[in-house]
């Protein structure tokens, strides 16, 4: 299938706001492609927070249109010989380190296809900056059509993933983890909703000894201050509590069991 | 009068910089509208702060060109069954929840017209993020001229604004609140600077038992720390203090009120 | 040199991120310039900190292609008679207080010439907001082809410097300083590259005390919390930390000396 080169470029990186990585990075690719679109996904994942950014990325992906290049850098083993990895999924492409960082991604997409990038480029790289010398550069070349995915890249099928890509499914039970504290303290699963609805809603959410007893629908549904499930926007099962942050609440973050208990 | 589809989409949230809500957003516009020109406004207004979201959206939006479309989600009552405002106001057009965010556009558009969204579309909102499902779609939309205003919203006359819309006028004396907080501390008032221009400059600004009793041009005219009264980059009562948070030294914060006695 | 006009603006702003003072820029920018393409740099600068927006500003202008426009407003002396500059540098424009600014562009570029604005606009100027009444406004102009940058500028050759613009070379040992702290914790100084390289690689640096005897390829070549010295991504001396903040480890920063000798 022959795509147009991609011009929407959607950055995703713990660089923070106040350093000028982020505008090297934006300058590098509009010195390759002085078309390019470059959008600000987020730059404030919590540095070197692979699990949070990969995460966020699971989130927004699917929302762009087909031929978008991400290009996702929260990246502790730059100069390291971690490979730099190129994925097609579902008409977008994906330029990340292989850290994990694509997992919900790839979890996601109806049809993926993992690459490594060539990183034999005709320029100086800075061992501490692959995210201006390689990735900005490759991402540029992309966008401007002087590359293509084929040619800057080698076959990989050894994609490294994060823990918890699967929810253990016992038939009456669900045991997923939390994989995300958002902004506000809700604590997003990995038990996409389906599994659940499929199920029926009489059922038991339990999370670090406390228990939630229904689904709401939205937040407002709740008292002020209480605790609730409900099929969040990205789709998972996710526990909020009205007003309150449930993470601190619970006492609960990143990794946490939870469990989902159909009653019959 | 016949206006070109905006390209010009102008986001104001408080979603953060940490999730991929902001992203996720912008994937939708540019998914409906492949040339739009999305503009990140601010997305770090204090969650579920209205009057501030109203504030900053009242200070920036009149800088904007002819057709620009302003998407503003401050939105505490999501998935309840609070109104989506659809507004031209002086050739902009403005997507916002039905809470008062639009009070400061109102207050200084010469022409507007307000209407209702008419969210019946033909995909899937989530109950927890109209911002996506709702906001965005509706904005690619008309962005790529799939759809006016007129058609896909209904009449509507009675949009929610919030108190402090008007300053007491008494002649001799103006009561005005301040509405705004801002980076540096500075307390913004609601009192226009004609209001105060055309009674002269021999006056006393009184707030929190302090008094002001000159007006001066710009903060480097008074003393370091010295508190200072001006009129803004917003073009209203400032009250201010050269190199110190003027908030602090008054313990003053939004909804307080600010009085002006003009001397004979 | 005849040079097609810039549609690329990059903004660096001390504004933040939350009163929508960034947007008003934005707004006269796009209304002098509808196809302009305005690119955030950074807003996070910290306020008045015009050292620290001139380094980050030297790190990454030289990323962007020929014709870019940067807008650097970090100015504290707003409405005071302090000039405007505009700088030509290597093919790329900027407009920025003369405030030391562009100390770190002037001191990277091949060639260079700076004017001052003519600031006798045909528009009132707010004596608060020169970001939003001239320097947005002169970039949209610049950028639409409105105007040239010799017509709205007058001859200039005293442009303010920051100190540490040069470093003390004692032949085997150079005298530097700490120009930057970055998000990371990294101390960044101002000697560059070349000087150390032609030297060889048998040194000792020195700060605060402490010494470190060798240079690093990148950051993971050293142990963790180990303190180490290696050339940054910009072409300097920097001192960090393997998973630590070097600043805090050595309690150092901007303006600390940094002493470098080689052996024999």
């Amino acid at each position: 299938m022959s795509v147009p080169p991609p011009k929407l470029v959607v950055l995703l990186t713990d660089f923070g706001h106040r350093d000028g990585y982020v505008a090297a990075m934006k300058g590098r690719i509009y010195a390759e492609c002085g078309d390019a679109v470059v959008v600000d996904a987020s730059h404030n994942i919590e540095p070197h927070n692979v699990a949070q950014a990969a995460w966020v990325l699971g989130q927004y992906w699917k929302w762009f249109p087909a031929g978008t290049l991400h290009v996702a850098v929260v990246d502790p083993g730059v100069g390291s010989d971690r490979r730099i990895i190129m994925l097609r999924a579902d008409g977008q492409v994906f330029l990340a380190p292989d850290n994990g960082l694509l997992t919900w991604v790839v979890q996601r997409a109806k049809h993926w296809e993992s690459r490594t990038l060539n990183t034999d480029f005709d320029q100086p790289v800075c061992a501490t900056f692959h995210g201006r010398d390689l990735f900005a550069v490759a991402a540029g070349r992309l966008a401007a059509g002087k590359a293509v995915v084929e040619e800057i890249s080698d076959a990989c099928e050894d994609l490294i993933l994060l823990p918890f890509y699967q929810v253990e499914d016992e038939g009456d039970t669900l045991r997923g983890r939390i994989v995300h504290v958002d902004n506000f303290g809700n604590l997003v699963t990995n038990i996409p909703g389906e599994m659940i609805m499929r199920r029926g809603s009489r059922l038991v959410v339990s999370c670090k000894g406390r228990e939630i007893t229904s689904l709401r629908r939205t937040y407002s549904d709740a008292k002020p201050g209480e605790l609730l499930a409900l099929i969040g926007s990205n789709n998972t099962l996710e526990i909020a509590a009205r007003e309150k942050r449930a993470a601190e609440l619970l006492d609960a973050g990143y990794g946490d069991e939870v469990i989902v208990r159909f009653l019959t």
